[in-house]
Order: structure tokens, then sequence, then C-alpha cells
């Protein structure tokens, strides 16, 4: 790393009004992190809310604590503060289950109002390949069940594939792999001139970037339905409860198939017939994973007081940044993410043949990205808790990688269980 | 409470080799608690063992702890814990989502397993009314999508009820209003000749007493599913994963609706195309809920040391001491439970025209049992932290909230939002 590029990041640095919030995260001694994007850091208040949680609100509240700590009601209030986050109403949104699960229940939720409208043919559910696997995969279930058809057409054909068959647009907003923004606001208009809904998946957008589900068309209804992730930027944990969105002029007649107890109007009137709540809340099916969705309400509440206008400006400035020590630096790479930073999430990835190795020789390092397979490396700037002086040495690191042909040593070619 | 029932209480704690065990979890003082049937007391490792992985396996190994602390194989290795527990194989249970979405999976399985058989005209799902409403509910939401046929049919008429449109038989094993147990094996037996799947709901078995699924049919094949709750006699905390059982003979077949890339047989080769894990894994849907799950570890740990034959041994001695308690104490309240203990899970619960207001007023006084609408007053026994002496103390309250009729206060009849 040059003498320039140091003293360039202590420059941003002490210019960032962010900059203080690092503090409220735990950041191991000795790592640089690129893979929030992945998961999120350790907020350092969740230790303390988690041992409240469990030593007095489970271990002395017990059963009461379902009133008296209002957990009955943490999926919709969770909902509420993630809401304003996504450009969407309190009463809109719900924190409950796993992305995929909610992307069951949405992906069927829309092909049973399709039916109800009388558009019953249609049955066509359009994505594009490469797509974050789960969304591909839970058409495939439906499929089976005859419910669904699965449609994909590559990113540039994907207004003409907008036929009389789709029922649903399923397309992420910041692409898994690129971090490629999708324009919401014209796919949302598109779809619903051609008479499909459309559900976005926010797992890489949500907490990362200013997303405006209900205004994303300028005189236009805006998008029907989301999901999103908690684990990603919001910082909830592994494997944290998601959220899922229903747009306010869907929810009376919404019908989704996982009618569980939660998502009864009356769940604790134990009748033998559903009747389905009124409101968000009947996207809930089973108890709600109190522990987890603890954990997520304090990566929430972070988020929410940076703001994500603030985050996204930082993230684009932290990647605009790398792309310049890159280029100080002398590392070639193919990048795969649009150059605009304005057409990407809060990440840049790289192709390369080897790019497990390298991802692993970066790891030996401490410098934690990810790799995709089969040959992206992928790095991520999470705003909240990096540096830009974390950038600097982490291109520094990476160029000795390079250099150094240090990834070619066979220890870094050995496949781990998760890549 | 009278001197001679302290006194056998005194002496029924004496000789409980499962006395010290108490010491492991962490119960209020001033509580006697007899909702472990609704959510199970904390135990007394689960603190420190969420802390180690909240500060270490998340704060410090971040993402990569899937490796390193093996959290991807957390689900199935729990489910390997649990089994043993309910008579099953290592390889046949897995703890994953809620009780709730594992029921779908399993009756949409059983549905699409009878089609493949030939056996499409087999839609209907046999349940009872009264049934614990959710597995009823979970019937209705692929009712709406004409995948399904509900038939309720009462407990002396299920049998006649089991004709050629039966696809499944859906029961739960230990009722959860009355604790009445159903024959797990003559049902079980029954359903297979006349052709139809069973699916068995042990929320209120699991981990309170012996189960054999695999073995509950002396010369036939045992059950073929099963799904259970994690936060009740497992102890995992509010809202905890649950566990889903499937017979290792239909694991081949299997294909559940939930086809989430933690189910696919690669999920970290990122395909367009889901394929379906092999094993019990195909089973999960989205990201494990790692917190939960770890949780949920310290809980199952526990049981499995005291063994459920002991903790069932004692269970039934509890509860008849608590019948013995209450006529020695002259409170007359109509059984609803079998009277057999042989017949009933961990529980007794009583028919009262004001339930809801003496549990209220139990409650006041530190004795937590629970109210189940509308008129029932249910009382769970869970061996592995109530004394004797707890039971003489509750009834002696009991009795006190019936002799002066404080349960007639006005504050005791006030309904909260979780009843």
């Amino acid at each position: 790393m040059t003498e320039r590029l140091s003293l360039r990041a202590r420059s941003l640095d002490d210019a960032d009004a962010l900059a203080p919030w690092r503090e409220r995260f735990i950041v191991p001694d000795g790592v640089i992190y690129l893979d929030g994007n992945s998961l999120g850091c350790l907020p350092r208040a969740t230790p303390q809310r988690m041992e409240q949680v469990i030593r007095g609100e489970w271990g002395a509240g017990l059963i009461r604590s379902w009133n008296s700590a209002d957990w009955v009601d943490l999926p919709a209030r969770l909902g509420a503060k993630i809401a304003p986050l996504i450009g969407a109403q309190p009463q809109e949104v719900i924190a409950c289950d796993s992305t995929s699960v909610n992307l069951f229940k949405l992906i069927a939720a829309a092909l049973d109002m399709q039916r109800d409208r009388g558009n019953g043919a249609r049955k066509v559910v359009l994505s594009e390949p490469g797509n974050f696997p789960t969304d591909l995969y839970m058409i495939e279930g439906l499929e089976r069940q005859r419910l669904a058809r699965r449609r994909l057409a590559s990113r540039d054909s994907l207004l003409s594939a907008l036929d009389d068959d789709v029922a649903l647009l399923l397309l992420t907003h910041a692409h898994y792999k690129t971090g490629e923004l999708f324009d919401m606001g014209e796919l949302t208009r598109a779809a619903h001139e051609a008479g499909a809904l459309v559900l976005w998946d926010l797992s890489h957008s949500g907490g990362a970037l200013p997303v405006h589900l209900n205004h994303c068309v300028a005189d236009g209804e805006g998008a029907d339905f989301a999901v999103g992730c908690g684990y990603k930027y919001f910082n909830g944990g592994p494997g944290a409860p998601a959220y899922a969105f229903v747009a306010e002029r869907h929810l009376a007649a919404l019908r989704q198939p996982l009618t569980g107890w939660f998502g009864h109007a009356e769940p604790f009137a134990f009748s033998d017939d559903y009747t389905a709540a009124r409101g968000i809340e009947q996207l809930q099916c089973g108890t709600p994973p109190v522990l987890g969705l603890a954990a997520l309400e304090v990566g929430v509440d972070l988020i929410a007081e940076m703001g994500v206008a603030r985050l996204y400006g930082k993230s684009q400035a932290l990647s605009e940044f790398f792309c310049q020590c890159l280029g100080e630096c002398g590392v070639a790479l193919e990048l795969v993410s649009p150059s605009d930073p304005h057409r990407r999430g809060s990440q840049l990835s790289y192709r390369h043949e080897h790019a497990y190795a390298i991802c692993q020789a970066l790891i030996a390092r401490g410098v934690i990205g990810d790799f995709r397979d089969p040959d992206i490396l992928r790095f991520g700037f999470a705003p909240a808790y990096l540096r830009f002086a974390d950038i600097a040495r982490a291109v520094g690191h990476l160029a000795e990688v390079m250099r150094t042909g240090e990834w070619q040593r066979s220890e870094f070619h050995r496949r781990a269980a998760v890549t």
C-alpha cells in the first residue's frame, strides 16, 4: 500500500460522519471484514440485550412474557421499524420466518390473487437466470404442485418476456453476485402494465441503500410484495428471521398458504377453523422465534439511527476508494459489478479463475471477503463498521496475494463445506 | 395444605433420583411453574452457551463459523440428538423452522407421495376436531390450493373415517388441552391398513414421555412422519425451532414443497435448478436460525441426559400426587384428562366456567398454570425441575383460591392479549 493511499484513507476517515458508529459494533482484532453482505457484524449492544431476553424475559418472566414483554407483537413491531427503511408503511411489514419461507408465502399469494381476479390462466412466475438460488427454487416447489410455471429470462429480455401468461415478476433488487441494481420503478411499472404483480427480494439492498417500495413509480402503484434478509445489512445474527412486505392495497385480499395459528385473526380463541388476521399479521405462521427477533431488533435499531441514505453514501465512497486503491496498486481484476456506483449495491465483485484460492489466501491474512461459485470474488462494503483505512489495507493484502502468487499454495485450494 | 401432605411431599422428594437436576434450571424465586408444557424453563447452561455463540462464534468467528463452528450441520446434528428420544434413527430427524411450517412440508409431502403411488384421488387429510389449531389450519392452506381436503372425525369415529379417500392421518400424540394419549401403534396400523400415511404431532409428548415412532407397531411399519416443538419439554426458549421426522423408507421418494436453498443437494453450487438433498436435510428451507438452534441444543442435551423414561415416571408420580392433594384439600374440580396416568401425557386439565379467572388468581400467587379457551385450567408437570413440595404448595394455593372465592376479583377477569 502506498503512503499516499494511507494518507488519503486517513483524511476520508477523519471526514466520515459515520466513523463513530464503528464503536457500536464488535469487529474482531486483526480482521478486515468485507463480508457484511453475507453475515453482518455483531452490534455491541446485542450480547447484553440477549442476556436480558434470556435471563430476564425467558428465565424470570417465563410464559408471562408473551404479554409483559410484549413478545406477541414483536414480529409486527419490528416490521414497523424496518418499514421506513424500505419505503413502506409500518402496517405493511412484518418480521417472521426465513426469506425462503416468505418467498413461498408471497409467490403463492400472488398466484392466488391472480386467480381471484379471474386471471387463473396466468401461472408464470418470471425471474432471471442467476438470481439468488432460493428465489428460483421456491418457484419450483410450487411448480411441482402445478400451481406455478417458472420462466427465466435474461436481464435484457425481461421486458419482452412479460406477456399475458405472467402472474408475477420476481427479482432481486441488488444482485447477490454482482451487486447490479434493477431499476425498481421501471420494472414495477412494466410488470403492472403487463397485468403482472411484482415481488422484490431486498436481501442485498434492505438496510444498505434507500429503497422506495411504495413510491418507486412516480405516477403509479408501487411494488406489490417484497421480502428481505435479517442477517446481512441488518446485523441480526446467523440465520436471523427475515421480513416480508405486502402493499396496503392488497392486505384485505391477501391469502397466503402457510395458514398457521399465529396468522389467525384470534390465535388464542383456539377455534378449529382458520380465519386470517386482517393485516400483515396474517403472514405469520408458527410461534415467533423470540430470541432471533430480539437480536434482529438491535441491528435494525442501529441501521435506523444511522439512516440508509447516509450508509449508502458511505458504502459508495468505500467501494470507489477500493477501485482507486486497486488502480494505484496495479491490481488488474475483471470487474463484474457495474462501474457506475449508482447502478450497484454495497459490493464489488471480480471474476477470476482462481477466485476461491485467492479468497482463502486473503482470509488467512485476516481480510474476509467471499467466494461465489464458480469464479467470483466478492467484497462487501458494510459502511456501518468499515473504515477507509480498512479498504486501503485490504487492497494492500490483495496486491501482495496477487503479486507473490501466494494463493497458489495447496492449502488455499481445499474446499470447505460452506464456501 | 395439611401437615401430612407436606411430609409426604418431603419423603417423595428425598427419594426422587431426578431431584438434583432441578439445579440445572433457573426457576424464579416465588414461582411454582406448572406451565413447562407451554414454555419450558431456562436451563442454567443456556445463557453461557448463548454468550459463547453470540460473542465467540458470531462476533469473533463471523462468516467463518459456518465451517469452524459447524453451523452448517447444526440442524441435522441436533435432529440426531432428538431422534433417540422419539424412537427414531439419527438420520431421520432434523431441527428446522416452526412446527407449523414443518406440518405444511410433511402434509404436502404425504399427498405428493400418494400421487406418486398412483393414489392421486386420495386427498383427504383426516384429523380430529379440537386438535391443536395450527395442525388443522395448515391443512386448510393446502385445501385452498385444492391439494387437500380436510376431514375431522371425533376420536371414537376415527377408525371408521379411514376410508379410501384418506391420504394422511394427522394426529397429536398427547392432546394439548386434555393430555389424552392416542395409542400410536393402533392408529398407525389402522391407517396403514387403510392405505393412508400417518403424521404424528409430538409437541406435547416429545421430551415428556417415551415415543416409539419406528417401533410403535409390533409387527408392521412404524410412523411415516412426525413433527414436534422445541420450546415445551425440550426447553429451547420462546419460539425455538421445531423438529421433523421422516421414516427412512420414505427419504428417497420424499418431495416437500418448501424447496429452499438449504434443502438443496449442493447449496453452495448456486445452480439455477433445485435438486433435493438425498437425506433428511431436504426438509430444510432457508438459512438455519443458529441462535435458536444453539439454545435448543442445550435443552435437548439435558433431556437426553435425564432420559425420557425416568422423566415420564416422575411426571406421572407428580400428577398422581397432585390428584391426591386435591382430594385431601377437598377441592372438587371436573377432570377432563384421563384419570389413568398411563393414558395421559405430563399434564392434568380441569373444566371450570371461570377457568380464566382462577388461572389469573393462581398466577398472582406465583402458581403459573395456564388457561385454554373457553373453560380449561391446565397444569403441566415438567419433571425436570418440579418438586413434589411444589405440587403440595400449588394445591394449597388452589384450595385457598377456591375456598375464598378470590378468583372473583375483577382484576382476574381482564383478558390479556395472550391467554
